[in-house]
């Protein structure tokens, strides 16, 4: 369930989900859009698309869309470019904005541990401000994933705020990297620590401010590894999207 | 209002705002903070923190605190350190994040321009994770600060996706900035568009994702400014925290 006009004005736009009706209290014009002429769509009362929306001020317009098919782990693989994974994230919002990064800055997919939020929940749609099916999401034990791809020579980095950890503007990064974002309050599950995985942190200069946001850390974790990474190495056409 | 036992935590740990008074349900202890013991504590039943509270699922205390007193522009010129300005910003969960990036990059204020949501809007509050007076906060006419600071000799730099913007890792930055992130879905106001003032962006290499979230962006901008400004230069004595 996508809601309100801009996001699903991206998502008609971009071709990203397939979009099985639309529920609108004739408020918006969605005629610009091609694909609309064969969408089934039904006009219900402000009082229905309040009964219907998933916010508590409906903003007049919803597309119900079918769940994108996952990839297997096998194919992510074969994928050769960044994976971001989640472990145990659990606010809709940050999810939603971490998958709205993810895809801004080219990431090949994303791995959702168990624990967190389910990735197609309303509001974590929402955040996603229609990028949902921009890279494929993929739910997996975590743990049998990140192995499985280090058996295939990719490398996790995990984001830790905590000791022991190497400031991320100084790291290398291989094109084949997996990225950890671990839950908001306990950060990485002790059980996906070991000496093999690189942890990495974001420097602040605050002495007062205990942590950053999840969503920001990985935003910011996202851009200097498409600043410092040569993205050029990776085969483009590999990538599942 | 600071809702949340980490929220408060926070708060009392670093003696970042007047705590007035706290209320709770009794199912969180706070003896370990020294000044608690001169704030008067009320305690309360579940169905009265549930009215009181502005979450619809409560975590049982909330700190009652004194808005602290705002600097004046006059004040903030003589701070020499980066300047967060924010134009008509309006979710509040953007705001809160925002401040929290802020305080950790060590930025030495925000200005909060009209038409943006109240930074003392308890939602805004929960989103800065206890980081709501890390660093000075001042509302002001966005319009006639930035002239004021840039007869100071303040830059101002424009975060716009937007065409003739520069990438963000190939600017280069005073010590004396003036960050402006603009409205969610409308960007920078045109009356603080002109010439003088820099466009810079952050440059993703997606097709499909339209834009990266408003905090996630003004996040990238404080790390890159962190990173390749000469922050050493900035006698941080002048600061106003």
């Amino acid at each position: 369930m996508a809601e309100g006009i801009r996001c699903v004005e991206q998502i008609l736009e971009n071709d990203l989900l397939d979009v099985v009706e639309i529920i609108t209290d004739g408020s918006s014009d969605l005629s610009q859009f091609n694909r609309i002429s064969k969408i089934d769509t039904y006009e219900v009362s402000i009082t229905e698309m309040a009964a219907i929306a998933d916010t508590e001020t409906p903003q007049g317009v919803i597309a119900i869309c079918r769940i994108p098919a996952e990839p297997t782990l096998d194919e992510l693989i074969q994928t050769g470019s960044l994976i971001v994974a989640l472990d145990a994230l659990q606010d809709p919002g940050n999810m939603g904005t971490v998958i709205r990064t993810a895809a801004w800055f080219g990431a090949g997919a994303i791995i959702i541990g168990e624990g967190s939020v389910d990735p197609y929940h309303p509001k974590v749609v929402r955040s996603t401000a229609g990028a949902t099916a921009a890279l494929p999401i993929v739910r997996a034990d975590l743990e049998a994933a990140l192995e499985k791809l280090e058996e295939h020579q990719w490398n996790t980095y995990l984001l830790d705020a905590g000791k022991g950890s190497e400031t991320i503007s100084k790291t290398e990064f291989d094109a084949k990297t997996v990225l950890v974002l671990g839950n908001e309050a306990n950060g990485i599950s002790p059980s996906l620590v070991n000496p093999d995985r690189k942890k990495i942190k974001i420097e602040g200069t605050a002495e007062k401010v205990e942590s950053l946001n999840a969503s920001i850390a990985i935003g910011i974790a996202l851009y200097e590894l498409n600043r410092n990474t040569d993205w050029n190495s990776v085969d483009q056409s590999k990538k599942l999207t």
